[in-house]
């Protein structure tokens, strides 16, 4: 038996069971939610509840967005022809906040990951391989991340872009802005020296 | 113009109160979370809707229970003139964890810390006082944890017990088992020390 009520335990298996999260920190999140007003559970509880409501895909980038055709696809100042594509939403965010990229994107829903049972028709590969072939784009830009599952991400889409001839690029690695080339692992600095340009 | 769907910004602001989930675990969670069946979202904001659902404080030992009075103040085999006194049901579940202390509890709900604006009134301490004027107990056995907030809830609660002559004793600190010497505090090392017993 356990000693917590029938409540809190199940809050706290519940709560175990996203990532990063263990049985103790679980246990410290459901004490924390006990102390406040019934008001604020409702809230978090609410927002759980309805996180997928009205969301989809974006039928032409993939995009998790309220609307179809998402915000960046139907903008009519977004360069069509130049797609840019990542693995995830919260990518497709980080690139958007640098306000520097004026194309659209492409977003896979993840890698191909065979350890987590994630093979390339899980992704949106298809999706975008029927995209390019109805309005072919000036440049892909691959912005995957630098993990071994990228990269064999990356390879895959190569091998599946390559009947389409389209100009393919992928953004440098290098050292990050303010990155100390003594604490750089020699896997960056050899990348910075091999993409290193005219001064 | 946030970038992520309302439903998810509204996820993540929610996640992000939490403690300890900053804005980068917030939004991990909530992408987490958007890769669930609706079943399991389904589970999880009912387990926090009805998280205080039917549970209330018992009226002898301020232990948070379905029960009234809990488990543990209505179980005939536990010793009522032994009161342990914890700072919240997660210390109490740890004693009981040992399955080697046979008396009752009293749970504080917190300790005396005026940084975050908590007085002895906010905490189960006249609960406590009046408690034992009613039934004085043998032995009471201060297990509060060895911080400031604790050392002081202490103080405060021994001038409070002063009046009624009980026997006040408090678990021992020293080094803990698999401890080792080289790595423990000089505090700790102390009390090891002040606290060392016959062989």
């Amino acid at each position: 038996m356990s000693l917590l009520p029938e409540n809190i335990q199940r809050l706290v298996e519940a709560l175990n069971r996203l990532p990063g999260i263990g049985p103790k920190t679980a246990e410290r999140l459901a004490f924390y939610l006990l102390r406040k007003p019934e008001q604020d559970l409702a809230v978090l509880s609410d927002a759980i509840l309805h996180l997928k409501d009205g969301l989809g895909y974006c039928s032409i980038c993939c995009n998790l967005s309220a609307k179809n055709p998402c915000e960046l696809c139907s903008n009519p100042e977004r360069d069509r022809f130049v797609i840019c594509i990542v693995e995830e939403l919260l990518d497709l965010i980080a690139i958007e906040k640098t306000n520097e990229y004026k194309g659209v994107y492409h977003v896979l829903h993840g890698v191909i990951s065979p350890m987590d049972g994630v093979g390339p028709d899980d992704l949106k590969i298809a999706e975008l391989v029927e995209r390019i072939k109805k309005i072919p784009p000036k440049e892909i830009i691959f912005a995957l991340n630098h993990s071994i599952e990228g990269e064999a991400t990356a390879a895959y889409l190569m091998r599946a872009l390559k009947p389409l001839e389209c100009r393919v690029t992928r953004i440098a690695r290098g050292l990050p802005v303010g990155g100390n080339l003594e604490y750089a692992d020699s896997q960056t600095i050899r990348r910075a020296l091999e993409g290193r340009q005219e001064y």
